[in-house]
């Protein structure tokens, strides 16, 4: 029997129009969407299963090998974001009771912890503190006392500035019969990354930073060798959504028919199709040259402000987002929020073991300009001229 | 050692500009943007963690508590299509060894049957051929022999076109300590449905049906049973993207401060927050009002033609997506071919058990008019006039 009237009424909130405010977005991500990606998004829908949206997906499929420097067949975007990525590879790459080896030294490898434990495997997390990296000896030690069938490492530490060098990672996790797992969400586009010449078996990254389109999808590829540990599986993965059969038949990668599976987000594939477009006319060398020549003006424009970068070794400070130790005295949140406040741009302070210790400032596809360094700096002295300091 | 060139060279088919044919979308589902929804999704973006996004998702919330007609304070959307829903119900709900009782009648429910699996519990289907729908006494039959702990019912059975009753389930499912899951993404916003007058535990919908926004967002909700059976785990969710204590915070639903979990799907999330205003705006009884007539209309003119309606009985017929039984010896794929190329109109044929038995046609928020009704019903004419017969 239905109420006789509506038992809870209509929100006032929602008679009022929308209203979203100019923002220049140099945090670690999102970053601001570019032209042609925006325009994109304005466009209406089709069916998620027609041909004109098959050709689309392979089109990113052809996108994404080249972004990631790879020929695998099972390469495809995933409908969610940066870290449905990372569960999509563990979900389908391990069993319970699977030796699993972590770097831990920011919050990307402490997700993969997480996630690693609630999947049942045991987990040996090589923890360190942000600002560290992984040598190629500390990661063969770890394979060798752990004898891990996966290695999660992250190329752009996003939380803590650092670039991990992967030369040779890939190798030496293969002696090992270790496949390599690699998050490369804050990094993809602005530093070099070659999938199959550095014997990554599993790379991921995000849609919302380097590539600016909106959050939403993800971008990810599996080796030969991560297919063959997939399918040796004795167990299906804990999720449907996230099996790794299913989603390489939607996005036709085994060669059969494409089976409907879910409703894949039509409108932000368009607009993740005209990203990797984008980066395909400039060429992802000159992407890669771009990003280091911004940041290296952005880094010498906040030591000229007598700020300190909290990645010591220029050698492997990340040429995408940027972190500055907060400078002694000053609150972060105080800075964080005059900037958005007084200058509409977003920036942000650190995320896990990084809270409190950093200012976090992404220059990211699109805003990786001059320009954009000099507004943020011209903000940062402003900001630091004014917040109090020692109230803490 | 990077290699001296890019191994894999730009791909050709990324050169060419996007190009997106004009459709309309009278499948079951995506459905095309109201006008409103698309301008959200040309809009720039802003951090998803701003004080101005929180609001957009304190709106959506109220948006969401509205279209379900609910108080629970455990409401909100998630970065995911419908299926993502079910898993986020499933994922937290159910424990290894958990008593699970579904019920089969189409394709949503062999879904539910999967990932139950997948989970781990002991499932219990109750299988009918697709049209049928369950009584009360079945199910009280179903909770009597298995004592589950959540059962699982179809509103809007898209893949065979069946309402399925939802008066008095709720009760009966408490009485026997089972709490009761509901997915409307098929129907919510076109029939009506009253989430804490009927008594269910967890209700689910996705966006790219009535509410005419993209795929990418679903809504969820909680009952304080339901969150009573999360809070008594003994084991964590397998996931941590869909772990509802995570989910709960970012959405602001638990009282603390909103941390980061995942990068939601912020221009996905303006679309969504459109949409909602706009059946806000029309009330939620003159949107279940509008599917009703224009469903009625479409029936009117299928049995014009000659066509028969797969759901025999009218009182369990469903007023957004209309089956129809596929007259004899045409092959459907003839004729939604014949639409989609003629009259750039989608419909579908049949999903999981009613493939080859049926064509589905939506009439789906701004889709459900008269006017589409007409095109709809001259473009079959045309193609039952144009496919040829007895090709089987
Ligand atoms: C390096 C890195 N990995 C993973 C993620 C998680 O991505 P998302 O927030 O899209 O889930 C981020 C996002 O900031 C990141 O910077
Ligand atoms: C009734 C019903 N449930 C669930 C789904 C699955 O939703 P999605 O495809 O968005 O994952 C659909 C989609 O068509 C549906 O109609």
């Amino acid at each position: 029997m239905a109420p006789h009237r509506l038992p809870v009424p209509p929100p006032e909130a929602l008679r009022k129009p929308l209203s979203i405010p100019d923002r220049l977005l140099l945090g670690p991500g999102p970053s601001n969407l570019a032209p042609r990606v925006l325009e994109a998004g304005g466009l209406q829908m089709i069916g998620h299963m027609s041909k004109e949206m098959s050709q689309i997906m392979e089109e990113i499929k052809q996108g994404i090998q080249y972004v990631f420097q790879t020929r695998n067949r099972i390469t495809l975007a995933v409908s969610g974001s940066g870290h449905c990525a990372l569960e999509v590879a563990l979900f389908n790459l391990l069993e319970p009771g699977d030796s699993f080896l972590v770097g831990v030294n920011g919050i990307w490898g402490q997700r993969a912890v997480d996630i690693g434990e609630r999947l049942g495997a045991r987990v040996h997390p090589m923890i360190k503190d942000p600002g560290g990296h992984y040598t190629l000896q500390e990661v063969e030690e770890g394979l060798a006392q752990h004898k891990p069938v996966l290695l999660f490492l992250t190329h752009g530490e996003s939380s803590s500035g650092v670039m991990q060098p992967l030369d040779g990672y890939g190798d030496l996790c293969h002696r090992y019969q270790c496949l390599l797992l690699v998050d490369s969400v804050a990094s993809l586009g602005g530093a070099p990354i070659y999938m199959d010449h550095q014997g990554i078996d599993v790379l991921y990254s995000g849609s919302q930073k380097i590539l600016n389109s909106p959050p939403g999808t993800a971008l990810i590829s599996f080796s030969d060798k991560a297919k063959q540990k997939f399918d040796a599986r004795k167990t299906k993965p804990f999720s449907f959504l996230m099996d790794l059969q299913w989603l390489a038949n939607l996005w036709g990668c085994d060669g059969k028919p494409r089976m409907y599976h879910h409703t894949t987000p039509v409108i932000g594939l368009y607009s993740l199709r005209e990203s990797l477009a984008l980066i395909v006319e400039r060429g992802l060398e000159e992407s890669w040259q771009l990003h280091r020549e911004a940041t290296a003006y952005l880094h010498g424009r906040l030591q000229e402000l007598g700020l300190q970068l909290f990645v010591r070794d220029p050698a492997i400070r990340l040429p995408t987002v940027t972190t500055v130790a907060v400078p002694a005295g000053y609150d972060w949140r105080d800075i964080v929020s005059y900037i958005v406040d007084h200058f509409g741009i977003e920036i942000t302070g650190g995320l896990g073991p990084s809270v409190g210790k950093v200012l976090r400032i992404g220059l990211l596809g699109c805003n990786a300009t001059r320009e954009n360094v000099d507004r943020v700096t011209e903000a940062l002295k402003e900001a630091l001229q004014h917040c109090s300091r020692n109230k803490l």
